[in-house]
């Protein structure tokens, strides 16, 4: 009796998926000449991960931190995944110039998935990416982004620091890049 | 000898500064009407205030903790006396689009010292101020931006809240004015 | 009566007081480090300068005196504290183009609290700052732009001139500085 | 014999322009379609007329005086006839969303040698200029800008103030715009 039922389960089941398939391919014949095959099986969405507002604030609170301990004063950006602003902190006394600095470096970062400094490196006159911060309406590629990444290495954003010397900054970001995963 | 010397000292001092200040008017005399005659009392800087930093995250988690009580997801921009910005945070799934519209409403409050809104009531068609956000890089003119006093009255910074309606924006505002003194 | 009632309403008081601390700290230990410890003693807002436009003023007149004494023709441009435009003046037959590089140049030196020419030392081919002119709208790293500071040091504007060589350029803007404390 | 000398100088004169005129018409069939005819009698510069930097900064201070009489805190821009910026002058606690209305106000004015205010009755919703301040990176159309003309009518410039009410901010342009001729 229970591998009847066994059988008429699965033949009920072929049923639907064979009728559905027939009735999907149909659809797609029927329609314009789009992309039909692939909506045969339903395209799925990404799966991603994107920093919280909490992971950000975190950043900027270890960032400052880091800044106070070695007596600087900062300006500090946090972006998401896409590249938005998330997060913001201007010391006391820090430089004005440098607001638009970190949120500069800090796409930079995000825009190629590497430190602000390496697209420096390679931007040089003589250089394969020479005059690259001409793009994106402006880039900033001396030290001080750093992507920021999940457990898994999944880029969730980027924090961009700008306050002090180029070595300062990127050790501030470093700071606040550290407690994200 | 002493006294005599003293006083030789000061004849000098005086012939020095009734010359220097007779050249000095005379100059602004004989030039094109300048402020030269102004120069002469060296006039002072203005003291004023600024927002702190420690304020302006104070006004921030206390915009996010209204937000969060009236369950709506909003942009928070805190700008400082000149109009920079000093202090944002995004909440998770808020806008993208309300993160410029916070830093303007932020400027717009501080760049005429009143609500965003106010603006807004002057700037309708017919009214003495149509059209004006056509200024400073544009301006966002309905509720959702505010200045920030110290105690003593003094404009110190602004507010700038996006992400909902703009009763709900301007409730969020009014939440992260109120600790700023 | 009126005392119980009395002792009755301040013991209240005392109640919505405590627990009210109590649950700000308890929030801000259960949640993400964020500032609302901070906000249980309200922060204090920066005291601080900014330039008057009488000073403003006086410093264009210095520069254009400099200008005239040395046969040249200058755009002068004043900015405050918080890098916006306070004063200008433009000699009959200056370069046009030196109206923007001179408020470019006053900026880029409040940004920076630093003379703009220090910047464009930093920013050569190879050198930390790289190509720093593409942020903050356009900087001008060459000489001409000095801070502006009060007698103790604040920072509370910035000087920018242009139309000539850089050489004179600075030592006109020098000139302007010269009167401001 | 004098008239014979006469005749023959005529005839040489006569010889000379005739050539001249075959010469240089010729030289235009010959080249390729150009003003060549009017290259003939050279054409002549525009002789014309504009805003000094005494009289600029003359009107600023116009202006400044009847803000202080009528307690209001102004921001007053100048420009030349070129529409560029040649004198400007922000108050003590004046508006900083005035600095860039006022210029443009002022450049409004030039740019159509009308009160900025005339614009603004031709751009309202229905009317002949509407939406006109999408022109120019942005018109400022209600009062505070006037042209400022010579003695003899031409226009040599304008001057844009804003700080306050339309009306208040058109008295003090009328005060500053008076003393140019």
């Amino acid at each position: 009796m229970k591998n009847v039922k066994r059988i008429g389960f699965v033949a009920v089941l072929l049923a639907v998926v064979v009728g559905g398939v027939w009735y999907a391919s149909h659809q797609a014949q029927a329609g314009a000449p789009t992309v039909a095959d692939q909506a045969v099986a339903a395209p799925a969405a990404l799966v991603t991960k994107d920093i919280s507002l909490a992971q950000a604030q975190a950043a900027v609170a270890a960032a400052v931190a880091k800044a106070e301990a070695t007596k600087t004063k900062m300006d500090i950006a946090v972006i998401d995944a896409g590249g938005n602003l998330k997060a913001f902190a201007r010391m006391d006394g820090a430089w004005l110039g440098s607001i638009d600095i970190a949120m500069k470096k800090a796409k930079t970062a995000r825009y190629f998935d590497m430190p602000s400094g390496t697209i420096g490196t390679l931007s040089q006159p003589g250089g394969p990416l020479f005059n690259i911060e001409h793009s994106n309406n402006g880039l900033i590629s001396f030290p001080g982004g750093l992507p920021l990444k999940a457990a898994d290495g999944t880029v969730i954003g980027a924090i961009g620091v700008s306050g002090s010397t180029v070595e300062n900054d990127h050790t501030v970001a470093a700071a606040g890049a550290e407690v994200v995963k």
